[in-house]
Protein backbone atom coordinates (compact mmCIF):
# COMPACT_ATOMS: atom_id res chain seq x y z
CA UNK A 1 0.00 0.00 0.00
CA UNK A 2 2.93 2.29 -0.71
CA UNK A 3 1.97 3.37 -3.79
CA UNK A 4 0.12 6.87 -3.69
CA UNK A 5 -3.68 6.46 -4.76
CA UNK A 6 -4.46 8.23 -7.72
CA UNK A 7 -7.06 11.17 -7.73
CA UNK A 8 -10.00 9.96 -6.18
CA UNK A 9 -14.09 11.31 -7.15
CA UNK A 10 -16.01 10.62 -4.26
CA UNK A 11 -19.61 10.58 -5.03
CA UNK A 12 -21.88 10.71 -1.72
CA UNK A 13 -25.01 8.69 -2.32
CA UNK A 14 -27.93 8.82 -0.22
CA UNK A 15 -30.29 5.52 -0.10
CA UNK A 16 -32.79 6.80 1.89
CA UNK A 17 -34.16 5.39 5.10
CA UNK A 18 -34.09 1.16 4.78
CA UNK A 19 -36.40 0.93 1.67
CA UNK A 20 -34.77 0.14 -1.35
CA UNK A 21 -37.77 1.69 -3.36
CA UNK A 22 -36.38 4.95 -1.89
CA UNK A 23 -33.46 5.33 -4.25
CA UNK A 24 -33.63 7.91 -6.60
CA UNK A 25 -32.83 7.12 -10.86
CA UNK A 26 -29.58 9.19 -9.30
CA UNK A 27 -28.94 7.24 -7.11
CA UNK A 28 -28.81 4.00 -9.04
CA UNK A 29 -27.33 5.89 -11.89
CA UNK A 30 -24.28 6.71 -9.68
CA UNK A 31 -24.10 3.15 -7.89
CA UNK A 32 -24.17 1.48 -11.39
CA UNK A 33 -21.51 4.33 -12.70
CA UNK A 34 -18.70 4.00 -9.92
CA UNK A 35 -15.30 2.12 -9.92
CA UNK A 36 -16.00 1.26 -6.15
CA UNK A 37 -18.33 0.95 -3.39
CA UNK A 38 -17.09 1.18 -0.35
CA UNK A 39 -19.43 -0.65 2.15
CA UNK A 40 -18.93 0.34 5.81
CA UNK A 41 -19.78 -2.99 8.65
CA UNK A 42 -21.17 -1.31 11.72
CA UNK A 43 -20.65 -4.30 14.26
CA UNK A 44 -22.99 -6.54 14.96
CA UNK A 45 -26.00 -4.71 16.01
CA UNK A 46 -26.25 -3.54 12.68
CA UNK A 47 -25.55 -6.57 11.05
CA UNK A 48 -29.46 -6.07 9.78
CA UNK A 49 -28.36 -2.74 8.04
CA UNK A 50 -24.82 -4.14 6.18
CA UNK A 51 -26.82 -6.67 4.74
CA UNK A 52 -29.32 -4.47 3.13
CA UNK A 53 -26.65 -1.93 1.75
CA UNK A 54 -25.18 -5.38 0.83
CA UNK A 55 -28.48 -6.66 -0.61
CA UNK A 56 -29.26 -3.29 -2.57
CA UNK A 57 -25.93 -3.21 -4.18
CA UNK A 58 -26.69 -7.10 -5.55
CA UNK A 59 -29.99 -6.02 -6.83
CA UNK A 60 -29.08 -2.32 -8.25
CA UNK A 61 -25.64 -3.96 -10.24
CA UNK A 62 -27.19 -7.19 -11.32
CA UNK A 63 -27.56 -6.23 -15.33
CA UNK A 64 -24.26 -4.00 -15.15
CA UNK A 65 -21.56 -5.62 -17.61
CA UNK A 66 -18.89 -4.31 -15.77
CA UNK A 67 -20.20 -3.69 -12.36
CA UNK A 68 -18.16 -1.46 -9.81
CA UNK A 69 -16.28 -3.39 -7.03
CA UNK A 70 -17.54 -3.94 -3.86
CA UNK A 71 -15.45 -3.84 -0.73
CA UNK A 72 -16.48 -3.57 2.70
CA UNK A 73 -14.85 -2.18 5.65
CA UNK A 74 -14.76 -2.15 9.04
CA UNK A 75 -16.12 1.15 10.81
CA UNK A 76 -13.68 2.15 13.65
CA UNK A 77 -15.29 2.57 17.20
CA UNK A 78 -15.11 5.80 18.46
CA UNK A 79 -13.20 5.98 21.65
CA UNK A 80 -16.20 6.85 24.18
CA UNK A 81 -14.40 7.27 27.33
CA UNK A 82 -13.18 10.77 28.90
CA UNK A 83 -15.65 13.60 28.46
CA UNK A 84 -13.31 15.44 24.89
CA UNK A 85 -16.48 14.55 22.97
CA UNK A 86 -14.94 16.46 20.00
CA UNK A 87 -11.87 15.12 20.36
CA UNK A 88 -13.16 11.52 20.50
CA UNK A 89 -15.15 12.94 16.89
CA UNK A 90 -11.87 13.83 15.40
CA UNK A 91 -10.11 10.78 15.98
CA UNK A 92 -13.01 8.82 14.75
CA UNK A 93 -13.35 10.41 11.71
CA UNK A 94 -9.36 10.41 10.78
CA UNK A 95 -9.66 6.88 11.15
CA UNK A 96 -12.19 6.53 9.33
CA UNK A 97 -10.36 8.60 6.31
CA UNK A 98 -7.15 5.97 6.78
CA UNK A 99 -10.04 2.86 6.35
CA UNK A 100 -11.69 4.51 2.93
CA UNK A 101 -8.14 5.27 1.74
CA UNK A 102 -6.61 1.68 2.81
CA UNK A 103 -9.87 -0.10 1.15
CA UNK A 104 -9.36 2.21 -1.90
CA UNK A 105 -5.37 0.91 -2.07
CA UNK A 106 -6.24 -2.52 -1.75
CA UNK A 107 -8.95 -2.50 -4.07
CA UNK A 108 -6.12 -1.16 -6.76
CA UNK A 109 -3.45 -3.42 -5.08
CA UNK A 110 -5.73 -6.18 -6.34
CA UNK A 111 -6.39 -4.61 -10.14
CA UNK A 112 -9.13 -2.43 -9.78
CA UNK A 113 -8.45 0.13 -12.29
CA UNK A 114 -10.22 3.04 -13.30
CA UNK A 115 -13.44 3.17 -15.55
CA UNK A 116 -12.09 5.70 -17.81
CA UNK A 117 -8.35 5.68 -18.14
CA UNK A 118 -6.45 9.09 -17.48
CA UNK A 119 -9.80 9.64 -14.94
CA UNK A 120 -9.72 9.91 -11.55
CA UNK A 121 -11.27 6.92 -9.59
CA UNK A 122 -15.00 7.08 -9.04
CA UNK A 123 -16.00 5.84 -5.48
CA UNK A 124 -19.21 6.03 -4.30
CA UNK A 125 -20.44 5.95 -0.42
CA UNK A 126 -23.62 4.47 0.32
CA UNK A 127 -25.15 7.02 2.80
CA UNK A 128 -28.20 6.36 5.08
CA UNK A 129 -31.01 8.88 4.37
CA UNK A 130 -29.65 12.29 2.68
CA UNK A 131 -25.90 13.06 3.11
CA UNK A 132 -26.55 16.12 4.88
CA UNK A 133 -28.52 15.26 7.96
CA UNK A 134 -27.05 14.34 10.80
CA UNK A 135 -24.32 12.01 8.54
CA UNK A 136 -20.29 12.55 9.23
CA UNK A 137 -19.75 11.77 5.97
CA UNK A 138 -18.84 15.03 4.03
CA UNK A 139 -16.67 15.96 7.10
CA UNK A 140 -14.99 12.06 6.43
CA UNK A 141 -14.52 13.13 2.78
CA UNK A 142 -12.64 16.66 3.60
CA UNK A 143 -10.29 15.24 5.49
CA UNK A 144 -9.02 13.15 2.77
CA UNK A 145 -5.27 13.80 1.71
CA UNK A 146 -4.90 14.58 -1.01
CA UNK A 147 -8.64 16.08 -0.85
CA UNK A 148 -10.93 14.41 -3.72
CA UNK A 149 -10.98 15.93 -6.99
CA UNK A 150 -14.80 15.90 -6.94
CA UNK A 151 -17.17 15.48 -4.72
CA UNK A 152 -20.91 14.51 -5.62
CA UNK A 153 -23.63 14.64 -3.75
CA UNK A 154 -26.72 12.80 -4.51
CA UNK A 155 -29.29 13.35 -2.53
CA UNK A 156 -31.59 10.67 -0.83
CA UNK A 157 -34.82 10.19 1.52
CA UNK A 158 -34.71 11.61 5.07
CA UNK A 159 -36.05 9.69 7.59
CA UNK A 160 -38.26 13.25 8.47
CA UNK A 161 -39.93 12.56 5.63
CA UNK A 162 -40.09 8.80 5.27
CA UNK A 163 -41.53 9.69 8.91
CA UNK A 164 -44.27 12.56 7.93
CA UNK A 165 -45.21 10.42 4.30
CA UNK A 166 -45.84 7.14 6.50
CA UNK A 167 -48.35 9.33 8.90
CA UNK A 168 -49.27 11.45 5.95
CA UNK A 169 -48.67 14.39 7.56
CA UNK A 170 -46.95 17.98 6.96
CA UNK A 171 -44.39 18.77 8.27
CA UNK A 172 -44.79 22.78 8.87
CA UNK A 173 -48.04 24.31 9.60
CA UNK A 174 -49.28 26.97 6.63
CA UNK A 175 -46.23 29.48 6.17
CA UNK A 176 -44.93 27.95 9.95
CA UNK A 177 -41.35 27.50 10.72
CA UNK A 178 -40.00 24.07 12.31
CA UNK A 179 -36.74 22.62 14.12
CA UNK A 180 -34.40 19.57 13.50
CA UNK A 181 -33.32 18.69 16.36
CA UNK A 182 -31.12 15.84 18.75
CA UNK A 183 -33.11 13.93 21.43
CA UNK A 184 -29.85 15.32 23.62
CA UNK A 185 -30.57 19.08 22.38
CA UNK A 186 -34.14 18.73 23.45
CA UNK A 187 -33.43 17.70 27.22
CA UNK A 188 -30.50 20.08 27.38
CA UNK A 189 -32.28 23.22 26.02
CA UNK A 190 -36.21 22.24 25.98
CA UNK A 191 -38.32 23.08 23.71
CA UNK A 192 -36.69 25.25 20.85
CA UNK A 193 -37.84 28.76 21.30
CA UNK A 194 -40.27 30.38 18.41
CA UNK A 195 -41.38 27.17 16.60
CA UNK A 196 -44.68 25.16 17.41
CA UNK A 197 -43.07 21.64 15.39
CA UNK A 198 -40.34 20.36 16.39
CA UNK A 199 -38.47 16.73 14.56
CA UNK A 200 -36.38 14.50 17.10
CA UNK A 201 -33.48 12.06 15.83
CA UNK A 202 -31.08 10.70 17.15
CA UNK A 203 -32.72 10.26 20.56
CA UNK A 204 -31.92 7.14 22.40
CA UNK A 205 -33.92 8.13 24.94
CA UNK A 206 -37.35 8.93 24.50
CA UNK A 207 -36.54 12.63 25.72
CA UNK A 208 -39.84 13.72 24.97
CA UNK A 209 -40.86 12.14 28.27
CA UNK A 210 -38.82 14.80 29.80
CA UNK A 211 -41.01 17.70 28.70
CA UNK A 212 -42.93 19.79 31.59
CA UNK A 213 -45.96 18.61 32.14
CA UNK A 214 -47.75 21.64 31.35
CA UNK A 215 -46.01 21.71 28.36
CA UNK A 216 -46.48 18.18 27.32
CA UNK A 217 -50.20 18.41 27.69
CA UNK A 218 -49.99 20.68 24.73
CA UNK A 219 -48.43 18.67 22.62
CA UNK A 220 -49.47 15.85 20.07
CA UNK A 221 -46.54 13.53 18.55
CA UNK A 222 -46.26 11.56 15.20
CA UNK A 223 -43.50 8.87 15.77
CA UNK A 224 -42.30 6.09 13.87
CA UNK A 225 -39.69 3.32 13.96
CA UNK A 226 -37.99 1.73 11.25
CA UNK A 227 -39.50 4.28 8.95
CA UNK A 228 -39.73 2.98 5.44
CA UNK A 229 -38.53 -0.48 6.24
CA UNK A 230 -40.31 -4.02 6.83
CA UNK A 231 -40.38 -3.94 10.89
CA UNK A 232 -41.85 -0.32 10.18
CA UNK A 233 -43.84 0.66 13.64
CA UNK A 234 -45.98 3.99 14.06
CA UNK A 235 -48.08 5.55 16.37
CA UNK A 236 -49.33 8.95 17.11
CA UNK A 237 -51.92 11.15 19.33
CA UNK A 238 -51.98 13.70 22.58
CA UNK A 239 -48.52 13.14 23.98
CA UNK A 240 -49.91 12.51 27.28
CA UNK A 241 -51.93 9.00 25.72
CA UNK A 242 -49.63 8.50 23.22
CA UNK A 243 -46.23 8.81 25.36
CA UNK A 244 -46.49 5.59 27.29
CA UNK A 245 -47.58 3.66 24.76
CA UNK A 246 -44.36 4.47 22.46
CA UNK A 247 -41.96 3.61 25.24
CA UNK A 248 -43.52 0.38 25.61
CA UNK A 249 -43.54 -0.25 22.45
CA UNK A 250 -40.16 1.26 21.45
CA UNK A 251 -38.71 -1.15 24.43
CA UNK A 252 -40.44 -4.27 23.07
CA UNK A 253 -39.50 -3.27 19.26
CA UNK A 254 -35.74 -2.84 20.65
CA UNK A 255 -35.57 -6.17 22.28
CA UNK A 256 -37.22 -8.05 19.54
CA UNK A 257 -35.10 -6.80 17.10
CA UNK A 258 -31.61 -6.00 18.56
CA UNK A 259 -31.41 -2.64 17.60
CA UNK A 260 -34.24 0.52 17.02
CA UNK A 261 -33.97 3.61 14.93
CA UNK A 262 -36.77 5.80 15.88
CA UNK A 263 -37.78 9.61 14.97
CA UNK A 264 -40.33 11.66 16.11
CA UNK A 265 -42.72 15.25 15.22
CA UNK A 266 -43.83 16.63 18.13
CA UNK A 267 -46.37 19.39 17.54
CA UNK A 268 -48.39 22.12 20.21
CA UNK A 269 -51.38 21.86 19.74
CA UNK A 270 -52.59 25.64 20.82
CA UNK A 271 -49.89 27.13 18.15
CA UNK A 272 -51.99 30.43 17.27
CA UNK A 273 -51.50 30.05 13.26
CA UNK A 274 -50.95 33.48 12.93
CA UNK A 275 -52.16 34.93 9.29
CA UNK A 276 -49.28 34.34 6.58
CA UNK A 277 -49.00 35.55 3.03
CA UNK A 278 -48.47 32.01 2.34
CA UNK A 279 -50.84 28.94 1.39
CA UNK A 280 -48.27 26.07 2.19
CA UNK B 1 -71.58 15.08 -13.88
CA UNK B 2 -74.20 14.16 -11.64
CA UNK B 3 -73.33 10.24 -10.69
CA UNK B 4 -71.24 10.29 -7.34
CA UNK B 5 -67.68 9.63 -7.81
CA UNK B 6 -66.63 5.98 -6.60
CA UNK B 7 -64.58 5.84 -3.55
CA UNK B 8 -61.27 7.03 -4.32
CA UNK B 9 -58.12 6.55 -3.59
CA UNK B 10 -55.64 9.15 -3.45
CA UNK B 11 -51.29 8.65 -3.90
CA UNK B 12 -49.63 12.27 -3.40
CA UNK B 13 -45.99 11.48 -5.39
CA UNK B 14 -43.04 13.83 -4.49
CA UNK B 15 -41.17 14.38 -7.67
CA UNK B 16 -38.61 16.17 -6.83
CA UNK B 17 -37.51 19.44 -7.53
CA UNK B 18 -37.35 19.34 -11.36
CA UNK B 19 -34.52 17.20 -12.06
CA UNK B 20 -36.46 13.56 -13.41
CA UNK B 21 -33.22 11.82 -11.92
CA UNK B 22 -35.05 12.77 -8.40
CA UNK B 23 -38.09 9.79 -8.77
CA UNK B 24 -37.44 7.41 -6.52
CA UNK B 25 -38.73 3.97 -7.41
CA UNK B 26 -41.80 4.39 -5.39
CA UNK B 27 -42.69 7.53 -7.45
CA UNK B 28 -42.55 5.55 -10.58
CA UNK B 29 -44.44 2.77 -9.43
CA UNK B 30 -46.96 5.20 -8.12
CA UNK B 31 -47.38 7.05 -11.38
CA UNK B 32 -47.35 3.86 -13.23
CA UNK B 33 -50.06 2.19 -10.56
CA UNK B 34 -52.22 4.90 -11.40
CA UNK B 35 -55.81 4.93 -12.96
CA UNK B 36 -55.47 9.33 -13.48
CA UNK B 37 -52.61 11.35 -12.48
CA UNK B 38 -54.21 15.08 -12.04
CA UNK B 39 -51.89 17.77 -13.29
CA UNK B 40 -52.13 21.18 -12.23
CA UNK B 41 -51.62 23.96 -14.84
CA UNK B 42 -50.85 26.95 -12.74
CA UNK B 43 -50.79 30.02 -14.90
CA UNK B 44 -48.22 31.34 -17.82
CA UNK B 45 -45.41 32.09 -15.47
CA UNK B 46 -45.10 28.57 -14.17
CA UNK B 47 -45.73 26.96 -18.04
CA UNK B 48 -42.31 25.62 -17.81
CA UNK B 49 -43.37 23.90 -14.80
CA UNK B 50 -46.19 22.57 -16.17
CA UNK B 51 -44.54 21.24 -19.48
CA UNK B 52 -41.86 19.57 -16.78
CA UNK B 53 -44.82 17.39 -15.09
CA UNK B 54 -46.15 16.76 -18.57
CA UNK B 55 -43.11 14.97 -20.04
CA UNK B 56 -42.08 13.14 -16.80
CA UNK B 57 -45.48 11.92 -17.00
CA UNK B 58 -44.78 10.70 -21.17
CA UNK B 59 -41.15 9.39 -19.90
CA UNK B 60 -42.13 7.00 -17.12
CA UNK B 61 -45.41 6.13 -18.46
CA UNK B 62 -44.13 5.15 -22.14
CA UNK B 63 -43.79 1.76 -21.88
CA UNK B 64 -46.77 0.92 -19.61
CA UNK B 65 -49.13 -1.70 -20.69
CA UNK B 66 -52.28 0.10 -19.62
CA UNK B 67 -50.96 3.54 -18.89
CA UNK B 68 -53.02 5.73 -16.39
CA UNK B 69 -55.07 8.74 -17.69
CA UNK B 70 -53.39 11.82 -17.24
CA UNK B 71 -55.66 14.65 -16.76
CA UNK B 72 -54.67 18.40 -16.86
CA UNK B 73 -56.61 21.18 -14.53
CA UNK B 74 -56.76 25.06 -14.56
CA UNK B 75 -55.23 25.84 -10.78
CA UNK B 76 -58.09 27.82 -9.22
CA UNK B 77 -56.33 31.28 -8.37
CA UNK B 78 -56.24 32.67 -5.22
CA UNK B 79 -57.69 36.07 -4.06
CA UNK B 80 -55.53 38.30 -3.38
CA UNK B 81 -57.04 41.25 -2.14
CA UNK B 82 -57.80 41.79 1.15
CA UNK B 83 -55.92 41.18 4.24
CA UNK B 84 -57.91 37.73 5.22
CA UNK B 85 -55.37 35.51 4.22
CA UNK B 86 -56.31 32.39 6.13
CA UNK B 87 -59.88 32.92 4.46
CA UNK B 88 -58.73 33.89 1.36
CA UNK B 89 -56.30 30.21 1.61
CA UNK B 90 -59.36 28.16 2.69
CA UNK B 91 -61.47 29.42 0.43
CA UNK B 92 -58.80 28.47 -2.11
CA UNK B 93 -58.30 24.96 -1.39
CA UNK B 94 -62.54 24.37 -1.32
CA UNK B 95 -61.75 25.59 -5.26
CA UNK B 96 -58.88 23.30 -5.10
CA UNK B 97 -61.08 20.08 -4.65
CA UNK B 98 -63.77 20.69 -6.29
CA UNK B 99 -61.38 21.33 -9.57
CA UNK B 100 -60.13 17.68 -8.54
CA UNK B 101 -63.50 16.26 -8.32
CA UNK B 102 -64.82 17.45 -11.40
CA UNK B 103 -61.48 16.26 -13.67
CA UNK B 104 -62.22 13.01 -11.99
CA UNK B 105 -65.75 13.15 -12.83
CA UNK B 106 -64.73 13.77 -15.86
CA UNK B 107 -62.33 11.38 -16.79
CA UNK B 108 -64.85 8.85 -15.07
CA UNK B 109 -67.68 10.64 -17.63
CA UNK B 110 -65.54 9.50 -20.70
CA UNK B 111 -64.94 5.86 -20.06
CA UNK B 112 -62.39 5.93 -17.67
CA UNK B 113 -62.45 3.07 -15.58
CA UNK B 114 -60.82 1.59 -12.13
CA UNK B 115 -58.12 -0.83 -12.89
CA UNK B 116 -59.54 -3.08 -10.47
CA UNK B 117 -62.91 -3.57 -10.42
CA UNK B 118 -64.39 -3.28 -7.45
CA UNK B 119 -61.34 -1.38 -6.04
CA UNK B 120 -61.18 2.23 -5.74
CA UNK B 121 -60.60 4.68 -8.40
CA UNK B 122 -56.52 5.17 -7.92
CA UNK B 123 -55.79 9.12 -8.29
CA UNK B 124 -52.29 10.63 -7.71
CA UNK B 125 -51.14 13.61 -7.66
CA UNK B 126 -47.71 14.71 -8.34
CA UNK B 127 -46.08 17.66 -6.11
CA UNK B 128 -43.17 19.50 -6.80
CA UNK B 129 -40.59 18.53 -4.10
CA UNK B 130 -41.88 16.64 -1.02
CA UNK B 131 -45.84 16.59 -0.15
CA UNK B 132 -44.50 17.34 3.29
CA UNK B 133 -42.98 20.38 3.08
CA UNK B 134 -44.78 23.40 2.22
CA UNK B 135 -47.36 22.18 0.50
CA UNK B 136 -50.95 22.55 0.14
CA UNK B 137 -51.84 19.02 -1.77
CA UNK B 138 -52.20 16.78 2.04
CA UNK B 139 -54.63 19.66 3.60
CA UNK B 140 -56.94 20.07 -0.08
CA UNK B 141 -56.76 15.97 0.12
CA UNK B 142 -58.31 16.56 3.90
CA UNK B 143 -61.12 18.10 2.53
CA UNK B 144 -62.64 15.67 -0.14
CA UNK B 145 -66.31 15.01 0.08
CA UNK B 146 -66.73 11.56 0.57
CA UNK B 147 -62.68 11.60 2.37
CA UNK B 148 -60.79 9.58 -0.03
CA UNK B 149 -60.64 5.95 1.34
CA UNK B 150 -56.73 6.48 1.52
CA UNK B 151 -53.97 8.90 1.52
CA UNK B 152 -51.13 7.49 1.02
CA UNK B 153 -47.63 9.50 0.96
CA UNK B 154 -44.48 9.20 -1.76
CA UNK B 155 -41.60 11.33 -0.20
CA UNK B 156 -39.61 12.56 -2.40
CA UNK B 157 -36.28 14.96 -2.66
CA UNK B 158 -37.27 18.68 -1.24
CA UNK B 159 -35.52 21.97 -2.33
CA UNK B 160 -33.57 21.51 0.86
CA UNK B 161 -31.81 18.97 -0.02
CA UNK B 162 -31.41 19.66 -3.68
CA UNK B 163 -29.87 22.86 -2.19
CA UNK B 164 -27.00 21.10 0.27
CA UNK B 165 -26.43 18.32 -2.23
CA UNK B 166 -25.71 21.25 -4.96
CA UNK B 167 -23.55 22.94 -2.80
CA UNK B 168 -21.96 19.18 -0.58
CA UNK B 169 -23.01 21.07 2.54
CA UNK B 170 -24.34 19.62 5.56
CA UNK B 171 -27.42 21.15 6.50
CA UNK B 172 -26.49 20.81 10.40
CA UNK B 173 -23.41 21.23 12.38
CA UNK B 174 -22.46 18.67 14.47
CA UNK B 175 -25.37 17.75 16.45
CA UNK B 176 -26.55 20.75 16.64
CA UNK B 177 -30.25 21.77 15.81
CA UNK B 178 -31.84 23.99 12.76
CA UNK B 179 -35.01 25.98 11.57
CA UNK B 180 -36.51 25.71 8.16
CA UNK B 181 -38.58 28.94 7.83
CA UNK B 182 -40.33 31.09 5.14
CA UNK B 183 -38.80 34.61 3.61
CA UNK B 184 -41.42 36.30 5.41
CA UNK B 185 -41.17 35.04 9.02
CA UNK B 186 -37.64 35.77 8.95
CA UNK B 187 -38.47 39.34 8.15
CA UNK B 188 -41.09 39.27 10.55
CA UNK B 189 -39.53 37.54 13.16
CA UNK B 190 -35.59 38.12 13.22
CA UNK B 191 -33.29 35.56 13.44
CA UNK B 192 -34.70 32.64 14.91
CA UNK B 193 -33.82 31.75 18.26
CA UNK B 194 -31.34 29.05 19.74
CA UNK B 195 -30.07 27.86 16.11
CA UNK B 196 -27.43 28.74 14.39
CA UNK B 197 -28.55 27.67 11.09
CA UNK B 198 -31.47 28.45 9.30
CA UNK B 199 -33.03 27.35 5.79
CA UNK B 200 -35.09 29.60 3.89
CA UNK B 201 -37.53 29.29 1.36
CA UNK B 202 -40.70 31.13 -0.10
CA UNK B 203 -38.94 34.40 -0.34
CA UNK B 204 -39.41 36.08 -2.76
CA UNK B 205 -37.85 39.67 -1.24
CA UNK B 206 -33.86 37.48 -1.24
CA UNK B 207 -35.05 38.67 3.33
CA UNK B 208 -31.29 38.11 4.01
CA UNK B 209 -30.93 41.63 3.20
CA UNK B 210 -33.30 42.57 6.06
CA UNK B 211 -31.28 41.35 8.78
CA UNK B 212 -29.78 43.46 11.24
CA UNK B 213 -26.20 44.43 9.91
CA UNK B 214 -24.25 43.16 13.23
CA UNK B 215 -25.35 40.15 12.27
CA UNK B 216 -25.04 40.23 8.61
CA UNK B 217 -21.25 40.09 9.14
CA UNK B 218 -21.45 37.17 11.10
CA UNK B 219 -23.30 35.17 8.63
CA UNK B 220 -22.49 32.80 5.29
CA UNK B 221 -24.97 31.88 2.55
CA UNK B 222 -25.36 28.87 0.44
CA UNK B 223 -28.09 30.02 -1.99
CA UNK B 224 -29.59 27.80 -5.22
CA UNK B 225 -32.23 28.92 -7.79
CA UNK B 226 -33.75 26.37 -9.77
CA UNK B 227 -31.95 23.73 -7.72
CA UNK B 228 -31.41 20.58 -9.63
CA UNK B 229 -33.16 21.91 -13.33
CA UNK B 230 -31.08 22.60 -16.07
CA UNK B 231 -31.17 26.73 -15.59
CA UNK B 232 -29.62 25.84 -11.34
CA UNK B 233 -27.36 28.88 -10.42
CA UNK B 234 -25.34 28.54 -7.41
CA UNK B 235 -23.47 31.36 -5.13
CA UNK B 236 -22.48 31.01 -1.50
CA UNK B 237 -20.06 33.05 0.79
CA UNK B 238 -19.94 35.34 3.75
CA UNK B 239 -23.05 37.18 3.42
CA UNK B 240 -21.89 41.12 3.24
CA UNK B 241 -20.20 39.53 -0.21
CA UNK B 242 -22.30 37.70 -1.48
CA UNK B 243 -25.79 39.14 -0.93
CA UNK B 244 -25.62 41.66 -3.57
CA UNK B 245 -24.39 39.24 -6.07
CA UNK B 246 -27.14 36.93 -5.49
CA UNK B 247 -29.73 40.18 -5.62
CA UNK B 248 -27.47 41.07 -9.02
CA UNK B 249 -27.96 37.41 -10.10
CA UNK B 250 -31.72 36.48 -9.13
CA UNK B 251 -33.16 39.62 -10.20
CA UNK B 252 -30.82 38.85 -14.02
CA UNK B 253 -31.97 34.91 -14.08
CA UNK B 254 -35.52 36.16 -12.86
CA UNK B 255 -35.64 38.50 -16.10
CA UNK B 256 -34.38 35.79 -18.48
CA UNK B 257 -36.30 32.84 -17.35
CA UNK B 258 -39.65 34.51 -16.50
CA UNK B 259 -39.82 33.05 -13.11
CA UNK B 260 -37.68 31.99 -10.28
CA UNK B 261 -37.35 29.48 -7.32
CA UNK B 262 -35.14 29.89 -4.69
CA UNK B 263 -34.05 28.68 -1.54
CA UNK B 264 -30.91 29.34 0.76
CA UNK B 265 -29.01 28.41 3.80
CA UNK B 266 -27.67 31.17 6.34
CA UNK B 267 -25.27 30.20 9.32
CA UNK B 268 -23.34 32.21 12.02
CA UNK B 269 -19.65 31.63 11.55
CA UNK B 270 -19.35 32.49 15.39
CA UNK B 271 -21.44 29.30 16.72
CA UNK B 272 -19.32 27.66 18.88
CA UNK B 273 -20.50 23.89 18.58
CA UNK B 274 -20.49 22.95 22.30
CA UNK B 275 -19.30 19.53 22.85
CA UNK B 276 -22.23 16.89 22.39
CA UNK B 277 -22.45 13.17 22.52
CA UNK B 278 -23.46 12.78 18.91
CA UNK B 279 -20.94 12.79 16.08
CA UNK B 280 -23.07 13.65 13.03
C1 LIG C 1 -27.12 9.43 12.16
S1 LIG C 1 -28.75 9.98 11.79
C2 LIG C 1 -28.78 9.78 10.06
C3 LIG C 1 -29.94 10.46 9.40
C4 LIG C 1 -29.98 10.22 7.91
N1 LIG C 1 -28.81 10.78 7.22
C5 LIG C 1 -31.25 10.78 7.28
O1 LIG C 1 -31.17 11.51 6.28
O2 LIG C 1 -32.34 10.46 7.79
C6 LIG C 1 -29.69 8.61 12.41
C7 LIG C 1 -31.05 9.01 12.95
O3 LIG C 1 -31.95 9.12 11.85
C8 LIG C 1 -33.22 8.63 12.23
N2 LIG C 1 -33.54 7.49 11.35
C9 LIG C 1 -32.80 7.05 10.31
N3 LIG C 1 -33.43 6.04 9.67
C10 LIG C 1 -34.59 5.84 10.31
C11 LIG C 1 -35.69 4.95 10.12
N4 LIG C 1 -35.70 4.06 9.11
N5 LIG C 1 -36.72 5.03 10.98
C12 LIG C 1 -36.73 5.93 11.98
N6 LIG C 1 -35.73 6.79 12.20
C13 LIG C 1 -34.67 6.76 11.38
C14 LIG C 1 -33.15 8.24 13.68
O4 LIG C 1 -33.58 9.34 14.45
C15 LIG C 1 -31.68 8.00 13.87
O5 LIG C 1 -31.28 8.23 15.20
C1 LIG D 1 -44.45 25.90 -2.17
S1 LIG D 1 -42.82 25.47 -1.67
C2 LIG D 1 -42.76 23.77 -2.12
C3 LIG D 1 -41.60 23.02 -1.54
C4 LIG D 1 -41.54 21.59 -2.00
N1 LIG D 1 -42.70 20.82 -1.54
C5 LIG D 1 -40.26 20.90 -1.52
O1 LIG D 1 -40.34 19.81 -0.94
O2 LIG D 1 -39.18 21.46 -1.75
C6 LIG D 1 -41.88 26.28 -2.92
C7 LIG D 1 -40.52 26.77 -2.42
O3 LIG D 1 -39.60 25.69 -2.47
C8 LIG D 1 -38.34 26.13 -2.89
N2 LIG D 1 -37.99 25.43 -4.14
C9 LIG D 1 -38.71 24.46 -4.74
N3 LIG D 1 -38.08 23.99 -5.82
C10 LIG D 1 -36.92 24.67 -5.90
C11 LIG D 1 -35.81 24.61 -6.80
N4 LIG D 1 -35.77 23.75 -7.84
N5 LIG D 1 -34.78 25.47 -6.58
C12 LIG D 1 -34.80 26.33 -5.54
N6 LIG D 1 -35.81 26.40 -4.67
C13 LIG D 1 -36.86 25.58 -4.84
C14 LIG D 1 -38.42 27.64 -3.05
O4 LIG D 1 -38.00 28.23 -1.85
C15 LIG D 1 -39.89 27.84 -3.29
O5 LIG D 1 -40.30 29.13 -2.86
Amino acid sequence: MSRPLPPVALTLIGIGTGNPDHLTRQALQAMRAADLILLPHKGEDKAELAALRQSLCDAVLADVPTPPRVAGFDMPVRRSQGDDYLAQVDEWHAAITRCWQATMAQALADGLQPRQAEGPLHVALLVWGDPSLYDSTLRIAARMQPPPVQVHVVAGITAVQALTAAHALAVNEIGQPFTVTTGRQLRDHGWPAGVDTVVVMLDGQCSFTQLPPALAQDVDIWWGAYVGMAQQVLDHGPLAEAGPRILATRAAARAQHGWIMDIYLLRRRSAAAPATAFNV
